[in-house]
């Protein structure tokens, strides 16, 4: 048994069974291990950031790690955006690196690198393996480090020549990983206090808070204290639809949540911390706990945030049930009108099958129609937790792999679609239930918006023709066609309607061009 | 006046002329300044790996640096591989990033990330500016370290309140950047003893010496002392064609190139440093001056190349002429065959216009295709120095940009081309003259060779997959025309013969399929 072999079988021990590979030469003993090895899928993906966002995709609705495999450091660096995306959304990601072999780093040959110095930026952990005889320990240690607390991206160093050696290295059995941190009873105790003083109080839930158990809980004592239930902004998944406690979208431009959050007099942070503004802008405030707010902290995001939850809630036993959306039938469909996102999310509303799972990485367009179907068929929502755009397709690989039984929608601005749309082959090749739906307002409309926001005056015609992508126009018909994925275009409400309904009895991955 | 500007105005005054941008909120202000200014170009690129890329093939040609404007540390991130291949070909880049504003970086807003730790592997210089005050001094300092010496990435991050500022910094004037270091007139001495010593000498090309003034006198001193001439397997940019002195490429497997040099007795290395194989093989060595030779370098990439290359051949001054290629008329072209790449480059040999810029990111291809247009039109061809691939497209819009009176080709393996495929955008928007082939063998092939030369065994079906690029195919027209360029494919030699005449009768951005 070579190295890798070893290492294969110690991440298979550990539970991680899937593998988003880039490999090159480096990397060629890993492909012939897990080549001759069951129990650990290779997905082939044809750029690395479109691994390493079908990592976070997978560990977001798995909730445990895949590995990816990329080659030396200009590989990692095509990966770091969404490995920074997965780090942000304390997604599980073992992101397995090959280098040159030990010997061969100090000729200094063209493709090295300090992979070491390229991980790190984007990791909570790296780890070169120095001897062959280290590679299940190592790997042992970097599905550890991938769980944390907080959970977040591990990113594992392979020499070649550890790879390929002969020597015969232990297969380590699986370890338990690392839990969430429990929430001490004292916490939970002066919180309550204080939700039963407060006269205004806000609670405000990011990372697994989101999730079913901690939704249910907030609900409570929302019904029990009178808070108001909010989200952060970008959330790594939030349980939604109907039967579901379903908190209000903290917004995204700095004022506007400082308006949605005026008057509050306690502010208590579940899972998260204390919100902050996306970007800053010249007199604005960066800090989003409103003046005159107690900011208290139940948990961060490396606490068992849902059992804390629970907790709080179990000191409020009077409490009602909590409020929960209700499926609504969906408002009427104008069929003529140009499409817009709320459309999107009307005939998302009408469609979508229960527990779809919907990557976001449209940005404008995205807050479009998520409250459309808040009352809509169960689903979970994935955001950009990072602001790193690109995600969206990379991601719903993922979701797809760890949920083949679920129905997985990205949605994607065109600017960000066009970061990393090989994606579409890997979702062709795999052939996995994914409707992709890019919004093709043919700008960066976000940054139209920021340009008059951060007071840069006004933009002249360079300024325009930089946030613009109307010349030429994308086709993304034939660019998906051509990774093998089919696509429509729909540039009115009945048109995208019908579209959907089309895509949806298809199967398979599909791409809807939604001209807005 | 806002410092964003006074950094243009200076970069301007250095003699950047052109941006190649992918901005985002942070760099609003410089979105704006680009726009106000007249004197610098503005390039959108729908992917940070374009600028960089396009940045890097630019500077290879125009021999001074653009700048590049990227988006925080993802941002970075999605640009390093084609910044390590300008930092791997000295090629000068000042590559611009923005950051959070200074007071926002506490916040740890989602988009935080430590933007110096990603510019670092793969820049010889990062500079942050700390005050609004120190905008145009910083510039000044990234332009001198871009020109090194050797040449290379400077980085050069501006947080966003440093961009906004309404001070009112000073425009500084240009400075004379660093030259490459002189050669000592006692290395050139030495060296012509040794060389009059030598049985058995080669001369080993590499960067600068690989240009005109550099390969004439590498010629002379050849005829003069019977030494052999090569070059390095992958330098930034070479002179080749008619009236060019042609010295034979270095194999690219190490076994092989330590067959070519065999019996040397002394290896003089000329603007790069002792030859060193890609990749480690298990007992293969890594180092490639043969057994028996004695290596002495006359210069590195830092060195003035080119003079000591005319000193020392002015230590032979009864040299005769060196030999030149001779322009040649094509083989004959068997127009029913299977497309090769051998075909490829008779078709160039025929068809190409003089003083073509190729940009070479077609590993197993591009090495057939080379060898085919020694004796042909005037070129320039650009390899792929960092070995990272995805470099070929974006490079070709660079050099367009850099020689808009020029032919550019870009000869892409399929697995390369779908690394960057953005840059096809950028062509059509800019109605550049480039002819991107894409040469369509639905595999990554050197990696199966790779395979079997690690010693990693013999591939099963996993692994033969992992390697495959063919479930699905990709369709190169399809995807060319979703980004705005024509496309054409072609099978067989004469088809392509005739989809190049076509190509470059109808101008503008084009691509050839070439299916191998």
């Amino acid at each position: 048994m070579f190295a890798a072999e070893s290492l294969v079988r110690t991440l298979i021990n550990q539970g991680v069974e899937v593998c988003f590979t880039n490999p090159g030469t480096s990397e060629m003993h890993m492909v012939a291990a897990l080549d001759r090895i069951e129990g650990m899928r290779s997905v082939l993906c044809l750029f690395e950031g479109v691994a390493t966002g079908a990592a976070d995709g997978y560990a977001r609705m798995a909730g445990k790690p895949a590995c990816t495999l990329l080659h030396l450091g200009p590989g990692v660096g095509n990966g770091l955006a969404n490995l920074h995306n997965a780090q942000r959304g304390h997604a599980p990601v073992v992101n397995i690196v090959g280098d040159h072999a030990r010997h061969h780093l100090k000729l200094d040959a063209p493709l090295t690198s300090d992979v070491e110095g390229v991980c790190r930026p984007m990791s909570r952990w790296v780890g070169t393996v120095r001897e062959p005889s280290e590679v299940s320990t190592m790997a042992v240690e970097a599905v550890r480090q991938a769980y944390g607390p907080a959970r977040g991206v591990a990113s594992l160093i392979l020499p070649a020549d550890c790879a390929w050696s002969d020597a015969e290295p232990d297969v380590l059995p699986a370890i338990e990983p690392p839990a969430a941190i429990p929430v001490p009873a004292d916490t939970v105790a002066e919180i309550a206090d204080a939700l039963k003083a407060a006269k205004a109080p806000v609670i405000l839930l990011g990372n697994d808070a989101c999730l079913d158990t901690g939704l249910e809980a907030a609900g409570r004592i929302a019904e029990a204290t009178g808070a108001k239930l909010f989200m952060d902004t970008f959330v790594p998944r939030i349980a939604r639809g109907h039967g579901r406690v379903s908190p209000k979208r903290l917004a995204y431009f700095g004022e506007q949540a400082l308006e949605e959050l005026a008057g509050t007099d306690l502010l208590v942070i579940a899972g998260s911390k204390p919100p902050v503004a996306f970007f800053a802008y010249p007199d604005q405030p960066g800090e989003l706990t409103p003046p005159g707010a107690r900011a208290v902290t139940l948990g961060d995001a490396s606490s068992d945030i849902q059992e804390a939850l629970v907790s709080l809630a179990a000191q409020f036993p009077d409490a009602p049930a909590p409020k929960l959306s209700k499926l609504s039938q969906a408002p009427k469909l104008f069929p003529d009108e140009l499409l817009n996102p709320g459309y999107v999310g009307i005939s998302l509303l009408r469609h979508m099958p229960e527990d779809s799972v919907i990557c976001d990485d449209a940005t404008t367009s995205g807050m479009g129609v998520f409250p459309w179907i808040e009352h809509g068929p169960r689903h979970d929502w994935l955001c950009l937790t990072g602001g790193a755009i690109g995600s969206g397709m990379p991601q719903a690989v993922g979701a797809a792999m760890a949920c083949p039984d679920r129905q997985v929608f990205a949605l994607c601005g065109d600017g960000a679609a066009a970061y990393t749309l090989q994606a579409l082959w890997t979702q062709a090749r795999e052939k996995q239930n994914i409707v992709n739906v890019v919004f093709a307002n043919h700008s960066y409309l976000v940054l139209n918006v920021e340009l008059a926001r951060v007071g840069a005056g006004e933009p002249g015609p360079a300024a325009q023709q930089m946030l613009s992508l109307d010349n030429p126009k994308m086709d993304w018909v034939k660019l998906a066609e051509g990774f093998g994925v089919p696509a429509r275009r729909a540039a009115t409400a009945g048109e995208f309607d019908e579209a959907l309904q089309a895509a949806l009895a298809e199967g398979g991955p599909q791409l809807i061009v939604a001209e807005i």
